[in-house]
């Protein structure tokens, strides 16, 4: 895995993906819980915000979850007593499990196409793998704003710089088809928030996108992607879309295949 | 209502509408069902395309349909017999009804705020408004493609020219709160089509979406929106969204609101 995270280590980042994943636990978690017994493997657990939702939906599976960085995985053990955590690389791990679940970790990587590969090789026979991602293009909004769109595409370019793929979502299908995946199944599953779902505007609009965007400003300024005037515009009119008769539209996708019953990949 | 109405009065736009209507049903009407004996106004009926499913989901409700068309009124009489069709501009309407649906309407307006203003007269106190609208914003898709985006972005542009608005979904919410309405809901729904669901890569992304953008290709061409080599180019490559790896993700949106109980607005 990549060491060049886009979003970075801080701490106000770990709080931003704990803040996000329990916003949009129901949304992304939904239909997802493993049977009692099942080995189950989270790779890129990072700081362990999606490890206790898994927790809480399949209690009785056999979880580990691993992650390239030490430091998240500390934090993760703390977040999650209980959970066998792990520091692997993903090209490194082996072993034979029945489930996989890897959110927000493809965007990140320079060769999604090798990582599934590697991935399948670690499930049975007709094991499943899950795969959750967003796609920053799908981040729509009223009022409409071209220096928010800039913002955003900041992020999206300083996410390429690093290798990774901030529009990745709406490659789900194609790269578990071309990985060899059978019953590939993908789902768009929407945030849309307005002023009549207030926790959605706050927890979702403000505190975890605007926020993730935020948090590249520096960085973006600092690399000449755009000056500071343009930027505080930017992201002062993505906070207008959390005012009264704001509106903000965002999709991640989820998507579910198997390996080949037959063994053969 | 406006009369230059960007997709034209075509026999395949009539065709299209009835495709478009057809593959989109499920997802554009679950959760619409009058009860029966309501009085049921249809505004902006067009050829009837959306008609004929309110008829199969409401048979019990007393259906009219209005639009500013007289030809589109003969095709829609000839699609859905048994519904009183009229011709009457909107705001020439008048009379007391208990449901309002207005689909695919503002977008083509120049002041959709004044069209809301004036429906909501026409609701008893308590009664309720369903409007649907897409968001040409909300589209995107594998293989990316500026060419195909600078396509999309002529028939935005083309719209506005005539006055309307191609991106109103994602300003559904602030409408209609803005005019007053009460319990304003707005949901997503999103199409999102890759080689799993051939029915919807046919029927929405190549025989809705794609032949939309293609309908205004001559159009966008004579203004000088854009060069002919380009529009092709742009309409090969949405096509080439639905071939075996592409994908394709487009969101509605549907509202709800309900004229305040107590009639004052």
């Amino acid at each position: 895995m990549d060491t060049t995270y886009v979003h970075g280590y801080t701490a106000p980042e770990a709080r931003r993906l704990g803040d996000q994943a329990d916003t949009l636990a129901g949304l992304l978690h939904a239909g997802t819980a493993y049977p009692a017994g099942s080995r189950v493997l989270e790779v890129g657990c990072g700081v362990g915000a999606q490890t206790v939702h898994l927790v809480a939906r399949s209690p009785g599976a056999h979880l580990t979850a691993v992650d390239v960085s030490e430091d998240s995985l500390d934090q993760a053990r703390r977040r999650v007593p209980g959970v066998e955590f792990r520091q692997a690389d993903l090209f490194a791990l082996d072993g034979e499990w029945d489930h996989l679940f890897v959110c927000f970790v493809l965007e990140h990587l320079p060769e999604p196409e090798k990582a599934l590969a590697h991935l399948q090789t670690l499930l049975r026979p007709g094991g499943t793998i899950t795969v959750i991602e967003g796609d920053h293009g799908s981040a729509f909004f009223h009022p409409r704003s071209e220096h928010a769109q800039a913002a955003i595409d900041c992020l999206v370019r300083l996410q390429a710089d690093a290798g990774g793929d901030g529009l990745l979502g709406r490659r789900l299908y194609p790269l578990l088809a071309d990985a060899g995946f059978d019953d590939v199944r993908v789902e768009p599953r929407t945030v849309y928030a307005d002023a009549s779902k207030p926790e959605l505007v706050t927890g979702f609009t403000r505190d975890t996108f605007t926020a993730m965007v935020e948090g590249v400003g520096e960085t973006a300024v600092a690399n000449g992607l755009i000056c500071e005037a343009d930027w505080a515009r930017g992201i002062r009119d993505l906070y207008r879309t959390t005012r009264e008769y704001g509106a903000f539209h965002y999709t991640f996708f989820k998507a579910t295949a198997r390996r080949t019953p037959g063994g053969a990949s």
